[in-house]
């Protein structure tokens, strides 16, 4: 299994990811954007926005080749003088505070000099904690783990915690949900097991997302909730510009920024010092975010 | 002249400023939020919303001391065991497009080994760059620093474009301004003279943001001016939560949260890949940002 036999599969799940999303929207179409990287390989990035479900979202692919530039040699510690990389990249903002925004990352990674690993992950940020929907979108996470590895979960669980995690706010991102890198084969677990991992991950993404939309995206919405559902955006902003490596990195070494930053809201809103009310859902959701939870 | 005289005229600077804003605003006041930090000294942070011409702004004043921190010392390579700092720090969102987004901060920093410095700059940010505009603000920051030393706003001009550079989108937050770090006395400027320097700069910052503020404040505005406006409000949110070093430093040394954001505006926006009309008032616009521009 090459480099671009992954590439292609990569792409494959980018489609069947869009499909499905566009099923599950039911009015929003993806756009394509195709591009280049200049030194060796690029693109498709897929947006939507305006949809019945989705107010803006993107699904991402790219595959990218050259050398080793300096920001990666020292900010990823590689040793090599050229990579290769592919992946798939997911955020989905619905309109509704009652559905959660979601993030979605699988990629491969490889050196000139054979060594190669998988990373990615997924996560959940609920405008509304609702402690079901979080422990259904575990078991779900816990499933798929299951069927590769009995040390998965929890292992990409405490990483996810560690991960989306926001020290100037002392909070966590969301429900959290698993990350993992530098995933490479053991007696155990070939390098096709791995991939096969990844995309049964990916392939999972709908209907882990259409389950969670349908508990929330006929809900009725006050001003209120959509003020809270923008203050909320607003921290997911700080932390995908303030602590997410994966983009200070994509930034920092002269990845595509519209592809990078397709993961930012529509609209975010800032408050300074806002509070909510004692005993409210808004308060109950901080609470729940001041630390990670053991949702299994 | 000793530190805590110094931290008094900082305090005095904040509410003359505060007072003159709201004299421009005309309907919104300033609260303020006391606070204390744990490691010693604390802040009032003054904010306001709504108004007749800002729609969210903020002027913090702080005066802090303690155990220089690991991070202190790494960040900012200081030599020394304790440090006390004071300044007053402002952004201003105004509401109508016409009128810029303003910036400004004046800080006195020392070590207790003695070294000292003092630091700030102001600069703005139009939605639409206007050259005269741009050039009036120019001139004033000029004649201020010729008061005080021929070189100042040459070389304090220069280091605001380097300061206020978004590389991860190859333009500059907006006009620029002056920018200054490390000033310490030298044979023709006394420790008083600086710290006179900062207080004509801040006493200056209502009339000069009132002149830009005239010249806009009633102009009429479309539905796409003020989408652009929350689009180029989208940038100014990358450039401080991305770039910024003082944010950085900030939120990395468990600065206040609240009080560092401040800086956020009520509402931002993003749209994948936006790109404005051939020879709209907007594409203009970002063809001036595009590198930093000569502006006397």
């Amino acid at each position: 299994m090459n480099k671009e036999e992954i590439a292609a599969q990569m792409r494959a799940l980018q489609l069947q990811i869009c499909e499905g999303l566009e099923n599950l929207d039911g009015k929003a179409a993806f756009s394509e954007d195709a591009w280049d990287r200049a030194e060796g390989g690029g693109g498709f990035t897929r947006t939507l926005r305006d949809g019945n479900l989705l107010e803006k979202g993107g699904v991402a692919y790219s595959a990218v080749h050259g050398p080793v530039s300096e920001v990666m040699r020292k900010q990823l510690q590689l040793e090599g003088e050229s990579f290769f990389a592919t992946g798939v990249s997911i955020v989905l903002h619905p309109h509704n505070p009652h559905v959660p925004i979601i993030h979605m990352n699988v990629r491969y990674f490889e050196l000139n000099t054979g060594v190669y690993w998988f990373g990615g992950g997924i996560d959940l940020t609920p405008h509304y904690i609702i402690p079901e929907q979080a422990v259904l979108f575990h078991q779900q996470l816990k499933a798929i783990c299951d069927q590769f590895d009995p040390e998965f979960y929890t292992k990409f669980k405490s990483w996810a915690d560690e991960y989306f995690y926001i020290p100037h706010r002392n909070e966590t991102r969301g429900i959290g949900g698993i990350f993992f890198d530098h995933l490479h084969d053991h007696p155990s677990l070939s390098k096709e097991q791995l991939l096969e991992f990844c995309l049964t991950l990916g392939c999972s993404f709908p209907s882990i997302y259409a389950e969670q939309a349908a508990l929330g995206r006929d809900k009725e919405v006050s001003a209120e909730q959509l003020k809270w559902r923008d203050l909320r955006r607003g921290r997911y902003v700080e932390f995908n510009l303030v602590n997410d490596r994966g983009t200070k990195f994509g930034l920092l070494s002269g990845g595509r920024t519209e592809s990078i930053l397709m993961s930012l809201p529509a609209v975010a809103n800032w408050e300074y010092n806002f509070l909510p009310e004692l005993n409210s859902p808004e308060e109950e959701t901080l609470k729940l975010l001041s630390k990670a939870q053991n949702w299994l």
